[in-house]
């Protein structure tokens, strides 16, 4: 904070820094707030969504139309587009929230020394969340959702693409918080879009616990690189999928469809296919079903010899997330070969291997480096709801901390409560 | 790593490039290490320091003279000192870690799901662990015993005043990582002590996952923000002791004596005394028993008319970690001001109410934001040894991650195992 005092003439530094104090009581208040009442809020929210929905569309279609005239791209629309679907789905998405387990207050473990202390390990909040993401405008709500069951206050900073948008659903959240007699301050927008805001967001290490940012990779690593608040990192997915030899032909056929072509835009989708040398025998029909499931494919030349319509992968597409209609596809020799590539390549996010032998598997399972690994199964269910784990903030590609997808449950911490009865350390 | 790469004509940058990929390459081993061969390991690693401790001693002498010569302090003196005795205690330390149960391969938790995937959350270890220390030789031996036992790779960058002993320690080290098969890399040392090491090794983030710094509040805030690796923060231990109105009187008297004086320099020792305004009629007995034991009092000015020996505290004793026989004293109006002059003034280390009242605990454990509550008992016991968990690298002091003593347990991160039989997402 040494280096934020300096320019405290500023006025929006005097803004932030009020911001993240109200923010900093509000989690305190929260930390100690009854599953009841958390519950109550969310479910207030929800219903407030839907009685302001002609409000929130009619934001929307301002963001819309700047950013129409802005010209951005067709895909950035789409995700920046509210309709009623999509604020019902807001609205249920807070609803099922209200409905997890309350993660706070979870004995984590008890236990009673010789000397008779008795030892205890209780989950508790992490305080306050700090949450920078880009144009979605129903992270808001599902954010602010995540944060306030897990008994945290939540900073955020969406784009300046949805701020009409963010607005409107922010004014519905603090109803909700108001009606359920929680502080409004446990859920807060940055006053401005400003670069100028993030910078000082990221060094306000009294008053936010956590950042964790969502969006593309170049945005996530200048944030890790400038915060000096712990980060949570959600990378992207560069996943994998590898047909074993021993790989049932049909099995394999029908995983890796599902797994690239399901859904090409999440971060669990796949974007490498590595194929055992024997099992290029049955391959032909997978490439056929990619294919004509309107996928380009980039191969190496021996699978550029199976299948013409293969174009030929430059070493950069062993590192690159499509999020798209497009495969890499490369030949290995064994597992063995296949964890070696996926170790240089792989972003750590999911990795799933389809073969008839356990042993082979199991070598997979345990060496591949990753938040998630499968057998015989698609990448695309690494998802914290397919997990059973409800409503998800993302996927953690890091270590620390939390790792695959980060619901409630891990935007929590823990304290240790020892209980004596006058004992001295000897 | 692109900064780095700048540099990449310098000696000291290969060097340290060419020490991160044997890391790296070592920790992929050590993770697929069964509990035998590490044991295996700490055990020969233990002989091999008792086998040289006539080496390590001599190693000693010539840090011991140059410190002296530069005219270190006393206390900087005792630190780096080995003996006969601290040479046994760090190779009994090597062994008990053995013992442990291994932390690496244990079922986190398992379920179902309807369509029949099997999700089993598995520990694993997090990788390479960077470990910054300042003085102490035996941080070499008991880090590097944590790390291989949590079955990561370790990085040490000890104080250059220890350099000759942390070298011969090290020896022993990597010879027992021989004697058991495992990568000689698994534990190593910077080339140097220089500071641009250190400076190369924070921006290491393909090679280390996690830099755990150990020493005073400034050497690791310097590193925390420098650092572009995670850091797992050790900060300082401002920790307070409570004495309630329904307070024991001689049960406080015994646990406040224990909680300063037992050993000061620990960061677990209490550093400010708070009393309630009516427990002032059994406080001092209290403060008797601390002046008799050396101890120096500064108190507020209600305190300072209960004992004339008692000097006056300035504003900035409430937020002093003493590490001495200094403790600051303060009278609050009840639970609450208590509560609140810690959630100002504390570290978020470890905090204990001394109280009858199970009422007024509850409240103290509960709102009291710090890694360790403690209710009737002495905050010395803040350790993971006597918490029953083994050897500690330390007590996090953040809240994200692991909080409270760091042991082998929390040196670990897991993994999502999915089993199927061909399941595709709808």
């Amino acid at each position: 904070m040494t280096a934020l005092k300096k320019e405290s003439g500023d006025a929006l530094l005097d803004e932030m820094l009020s911001l993240g104090r109200a923010a900093k009581a509000a989690s305190a208040k929260l930390a100690q707030a009854p599953r009841e009442k958390k519950d109550l809020a969310l479910r207030a929210m929800a219903a407030e969504i839907r009685a302001q929905a002609g409000k929130i569309l009619a934001a929307n279609e301002r963001d819309m139309k700047a950013a129409g005239e802005k010209g951005l791209s067709a895909a950035l629309l789409d995700r920046l587009l509210l309709d009623e679907q999509r604020i019902e789905a807001m609205a249920k998405g807070l609803e099922d929230i209200a409905e997890l387990p309350d993660p706070i207050g979870r004995s984590l473990g008890a236990w009673d020394r010789p000397n008779g202390l008795k030892i205890e390990r209780v989950a508790v909040p992490l305080g306050v969340i700090g949450i920078i993401y880009e144009s979605r405008p129903n992270v808001t709500a599902d954010a602010a959702g995540l944060c306030l069951k897990s008994g945290n206050a939540a900073v955020l900073r969406g784009g300046s693409e949805s701020a009409h948008s963010a607005v409107a659903i922010l004014d519905c959240l603090q109803e909700g918080l108001c009606a359920a007699g929680l502080p409004k301050a446990s859920v807060q927008r940055l006053p401005t879009t400003d670069r100028a805001a993030v910078g000082i967001m990221l060094g306000m290490t009294e008053y936010i616990d956590v950042i964790i940012p969502r969006g593309g990779k170049g945005l996530i690593e200048r944030i890790a690189n400038e915060s000096r608040i712990p980060v949570l990192k959600h990378l992207d997915g560069i996943c994998h999928t590898y047909v074993d030899a021993e790989a049932d032909p049909e099995m394999a056929r029908a995983i890796v469809l599902n797994a690239k072509m399901r859904r090409t835009g999440i971060c669990g989708a796949t974007e490498t296919l590595l194929i055992d040398r024997p099992a290029l025998k049955f391959a032909k029909p997978i490439l056929d079903d990619l294919i004509k499931a309107g996928c380009e494919l980039r191969g190496d030349a021996e699978i550029q010899a199976l299948d013409k319509r293969v174009e030929a992968a430059g070493a950069q597409d062993w590192d690159t997330e499509y999020l798209d209609a497009i495969l890499s596809v490369k030949v290995v020799n064994g597992v063995a070969e296949a964890i070696e590539h996926i170790e240089r390549h792989s972003s750590h996010h999911t990795e799933a291997i389809i073969t008839a032998n356990p042993q082979t598997a199991a070598r997979f399972l345990n060496e591949i480096d990753s938040g998630i690994v499968i057998w015989n199964s698609s990448t695309q269910f690494a998802d914290g709801g397919e997990f059973g784990m409800g409503a998800e903030i993302g996927i953690s590609t890091g270590k620390l901390h939390a790792r695959g997808p980060v619901g409630a449950e891990q935007l929590t911490s823990y304290k240790y409560i020892v209980r004596g009865s006058g004992q001295v350390r000897p």
